[in-house]
């Protein structure tokens, strides 16, 4: 398969032990996460090759970050090192009725105070079919929004395909502009995005019509508005507790609707990252060619996994999202 | 808010760790417990001015049960300090359909061995507008339940409301007298109590009439023979396993039964304590002036959400306790 | 009751922590297991004598799994120390739609090398009245399925009860001969065996007819083809899930089939060792006295509640069984 | 070798981790620990038929200590089960200059409330050579110091080796007389007692002289007050800190004083256990007859050896104890 | 004793495990920490009312920190909540020949970034006797400078004694001015301040003459410079490993130079925090009324007690501390 | 620098924890390791280009192993898969006078069962300056024995560097050879080797001489016997207990010997592992062009820093290996 090219910010993520709340905890397992960084765990797990951009700290912390992405083989030569800070998130995993809680402490990360020009796009995506972000990194901070836009339309020139999770978190816009002045000129540049009809207002000042399905309309009126997307996926998430969801996927594309069975996942394990593993799971397939909805239904099936084990990274083989793909979800022994 | 003051033991809690049963476990995770102080604990955290009263040994175990009140911003000026030994109680959790276990070892422990002078009534609930005990305490020892008496006897003519949750254990009353000849003398001068229908033939002589609800037949009955009562609560548990169980509060009040909806509780963390959150609840709601099937209801919803808390502290804010009040048990990841 | 003979192979168990993946896993839990010594296991737990039978290296790792048999009260004295290695595995615990994955290491294990004239079966049968072993012994090698082939002979000559769970698993079956030219000489000396239709064809070359409900189908075939079985027993295992399983026993027996009740057993801690449970438990009502039809839901009971405790040993009481067979899934707290 | 019975209390052992102080700690360590069943696991591990005696609660905590008893293939047919509660200990271990702390919680133990009568000492000691008790033990109440007299009463008329540490503890003694009514009356009857000249003042009223060494010298004296008394053993403990210790041992026999060398112990893991360890390995090694002061270094070296092992159980080979004995603490790899 | 006043970040401490590097350890131990909250918990833990003053983030985080203090006796009323996020130091242990490190990450943290006007200092200053601080807070930010000036001229006003660790960490002087624009001003409204010869080049351009003791110098030139100085402490820190260091006091004062026996501190636990006790023992004797060589003596006690605790603070009592100033660091076992 | 590769068995590793005894552990801490690729990590923490060489079986263990290597930075393109099993080892690691213990389990693993005719050295070695293999290979298997002679065969035909530890372990010599018909033919092809004088007797019938410095004497002989040889090397290790040694290095090259000052390590960590990272310590300073003596002081350094670093591997930076070479072991904390 050819290259995938990711880009965004990795933290460390320190989560309380055995379901403790904040305020119990005296220890916390730490792990490395990140929106783009999930992503490209997951494909380089799957043998894509794939390349991983950030901005690390020059520090003991920042080297554990990028042994972590060796490790997986990412390739990590593109990473710069340089700011004051790793970027950090504090999990509380939630369990039962009760909601798990994030709090974030990505201010003036290194990511956060990247510099743009420090990264050659064309030397970075060289020899490489897709790139994909998020909407996080523009929320950020001015620089890593510009960084997204110079990467984004560098791809789009070398005919990458381009993807970008909207990701609309409305907390994290402080630096001065409102998401709907950044995000549209990014989605210009996108093939594929990842977008619910939630977020479509505030990013778009599109709304779903209310005769019309909501994703249907809202992905009617995106593509009316951004003629180089073709195409634009999502999953609705059931939430009977936060140990027991259900999950489908859906795509706009061709002026088509297409929607995967709902996938049953109790006793969820960790469900972050569960949208990483999706888009994941989405470019897996997509790069090995299968058709959308076969894309589609192996993304939901990386997701639905991703439930099940711990840390943001869904450590699952091709064979085994396969076999949920194809309903086999009762977990039967292997020996 | 004005204060409210509990009376009871604190007891170190040893559990095994990993749902480990007890021949297995070679580590135990140590936590203070006890049904008073598990109140005073939910309201300190919830703001509410609270002293607990009780009695410690004089040793480095004694001081980190104090410190843990402190902790939680308990008022702790009124513990008595002696003794030989703090009572405990080892805990195997209960999961999936394997029941939980608790081993009391409560004998002689430095609060069944309290002088009732030693506590100051007056003084004690000088400024306060609730006393809190439960029947567990009158159980332990002659003492105890003497001081229970005092306690309540002084509440009474200072006006306060005072509340007993009469908890029944049959083989925690070892001192000599049958609880029916102690108890009763309690609830006399209580206000509220928690009170199931099963409790009532052995601690008040009190059966329901086979025609009719017997929650409600045992609080007529009840309410017939203590004046002083205004409120009778309760929860009815329904337990599909260790790891999944129902809720719901009744209360009777005014000749009315209130009866909140059920709250589904799966995948269980914890669910001791779970009985002192709901009074703890019903307690903070009833000072914060709601109404009864309000603070009924947020009794039950604090409860609830206790089972998914480790340990035998509801260690969640109102607002958490609000969310699933209001019906929202899905756990939403809070960013 | 009269004592009870297990003969197998029992390993070190490294189990991942925290559901963590084998790749994720930098801390194994370990115990000792095996399908014939978990049997002796419960049996011992349940005040039957049991000696069990195998070879362990002389190592401290073979002292430390001696040292767990002593601690349950397994008599000790048959077993042989000599070989090379102690036989490993490798367990990831399935959990929600994951599935649990095992990783044998037995290879040239003191057991597998063992030489069958070191076990002087009519000395070490003595005074007993039930013989117990696995398919899995004469699957490892030639040697032990000799062993096997000794063990049951002298025994049946001695007039036990020989019991064989066949257990089939077709990637042991590596030493030259197939399953085929090697069960169905050993279930000639048998009175009762654990078998599902699932694995007939491959051990006896036995189909079951279409028409027939396939368990009473190769019943009757196998019946026919060994006179001495007067038994055959097996569980049917519904899997929603990793973490939710159901169970309910079957049973032929002069010519009647038996059918238990199915259990429900939801948030599953740790399946693995529920056939050995359910065995175990047989053998314990059958000694008993107890009629076939308990001895199963007995059975049942046994392997319903292992799937509640970790490690491959059923650590639960007579009564705490009895409570499972009676219904009582509630899991109601004990104080 | 012939049959050693010990006598005395078992309790569950809590201890802090990682070298926290018991305000900090929120899990702890358990084992089970008691001066005399210390010396019999130490003896069972080093193959020498033991039994214990003792009493413990009926409950799945008494159950386990007898559990671990027979892990070590220590004899257990003569344990009482009854009681209220199991005797506990908590332990903060010493590091660098910081001291150990002790909390002992044995009151109204299942021990100290055994009855004398309960207890068939010839029957117990019947084929036995050595029987071995505490100081502590007559100390914890009135029954436990009668049922000591009985046992050594017995033994003696039995003509065994009778063994005492008289291990004078003052804070224990609470239930009415004095060491020096009770503790003279038990060693009338001893053949080897341990002591050390801090003690004899409270127990025997025997002061060192001024001009002689002080062992020498209340032996000399408690020799001349207790004839059938044949030797007298100590150990001398230097102590640089928690962490480094030193000991050498001390015997009075035949009007002799044997003294062995000085063995250093740095970096110390865990010192409860170690004059258990040095009764015990003098015992074995006088039973495999070894000449005394051979016995007195093999008592030496297990102590030192115990003070490298965690919990109070020396958990080592004869040949590892040899090892030290003969001067190699040099701590080398085996391979 | 009067009231102590301390004001400074007090930050989340992650701490690798069992000695673990930053790049193997996947578990941190988290606690609070901070220079100036040391020492006001030593002083709480030895029962001196004291009020510790900082700014934290309004979060679960800060909240968990809040609770810490008042598990200690901590008046925490003029504690600021606001700000983006909680202080964090990373640390890696030393042990044995290799040095711990410390990876601070306290850029743009609630107390970097406090409101000088926020701080109504007379009113916090009422009714106490001292305030202290160090020099680690004008090196965060220039607002945090300010609000040191302003506590000290205040604390100076209303004749509090007002003392200073100085604490010269070259690389937080990040925000403008060199230290020597800022610590003098300072120190000029200071009582007591720790500074060691090492630092007054840097701070206060104070070189140590070639022919005089190196503290002795500096001392005489700093009094020469700062009328209202009374006493200038430092320690002297000799380091054999990571895990084997010596600690002596010295002190000026009114022209004469006081020093301490030397205190060896072999297997050290965690020397970090060991400055900080160092100057809540000096602060507590003196608040007792010690003379003040005792107070030294005290302050090197506390100082060296605390290497052997986990954690930033010096969690021992008076009478430890007290037996490691008189000499006794045994560690003799407290039963 | 220029590349260097390492051939031999990578094993996991499972280490008791908390110094507990093989029979008291319940949990292993699991890392892989293996004499070669020890070098082969530290090498590559150092930033020389590094190829390690193995065989590792296709599983999930197979693959963590490789995950491993990768997060290193080590090239893992020659690693065959393949074979039954993944060598093992089981550590207990020693403390204060106690002695540490390893038990190997590498019969029949992927390495051991290589196939020679799979790697093709040539290829392997294209690009390298430098090949490592030890002692302990050949001693594993026939195969095993093959593979290095004809690795060291074709790096000394293509005129690299050729070191190999002769490190001579009695007991893994198994397969039909003795080490003395085998170990020559490969020194044959080696410039430089790790040889200590009590190694040379069995290897290469060489003794030292009684009138000399016994290195210098086997140096001397064997330099007449290996005419391709340049440089023997050798550590010294004094042993004053399980957690204190001391080190210092010895080479001989050219006529003269050549010795390091002595290292004085207490408190260690964990010493396995101390003898790879000498020889990755001189491996790696020879290629930074360093003379003999800085390339044995930097071994000496490295394996000293080692023994305070958890696991086989000396994860230190060539900085913090430096100060402890320049003889700061002071452990001072850098902030």
């Amino acid at each position: 398969m050819r290259k995938v090219v990711t880009f965004g910010e990795t933290m460390m993520r320190l989560t309380t032990c055995h379901h403790r709340r904040f305020g119990q905890s005296t220890t916390y397992e730490s792990a490395f996460a990140g929106g783009e960084s999930n992503v490209a765990s997951a494909l380089a797990k799957w043998a894509v090759p794939v390349v991983h951009v950030t901005r690390l700290p020059k520090s003991d912390l920042g080297d554990a970050v990028v042994d972590g992405f060796k490790s997986l083989g990412i390739d990590t030569r593109f990473i710069q090192r340089g700011g004051r800070r790793l970027g950090l998130f504090f999990v509380e995993k939630g369990v039962s009725i009760r909601a798990g809680k994030v709090i974030y402490d990505r201010a003036d990360s290194a990511f956060a105070t990247l510099s743009p020009a420090d990264f050659d796009w064309p030397a970075i995506l060289e020899g490489s079919s897709w790139l994909h972000f998020t909407g996080i990194s523009p929320a950020i901070s001015e620089n890593a929004a510009r960084a997204c836009l110079e990467a984004a339309q560098t791809a789009n020139r070398m005919r990458l395909t381009v993807s970008m999770d909207v990701a609309y978190r409305s907390n994290l816009w402080q630096w001065g502009k409102r998401p709907a002045e950044v995000v549209p000129e990014l989605v210009k540049h996108c093939t594929v995005i990842v977008c619910s009809p939630h977020d479509t207002a505030e990013l778009f000042g599109i709304y779903p019509r209310p005769d019309e399905d909501p994703f249907r309309s809202v992905c009617r009126q995106l593509m009316g508005q951004f003629p180089a997307l073709t195409t634009i996926i999502t999953t609705e998430r059931g939430q009977q507790s936060a140990s027991h969801n259900t999950l489908r996927g859906k795509c706009w594309q061709g002026g088509r609707l297409l929607v995967t069975d709902t996938t049953d996942i109790p006793n969820i394990v960790d469900r972050i990252g569960g949208g990483d593993a999706f888009m994941a799971g989405f470019i897996y397939a997509s790069l090995a060619a299968k058709d959308t909805l076969s894309a589609l239904r192996f993304g939901v099936a990386a997701s639905a996994l991703k439930h099940t084990i711990d840390g943001d990274l869904p450590l699952a083989s091709v064979e085994e999202i396969e076999t949920i793909m194809n309903g086999d979800t009762s977990g039967r022994l292997t020996r």
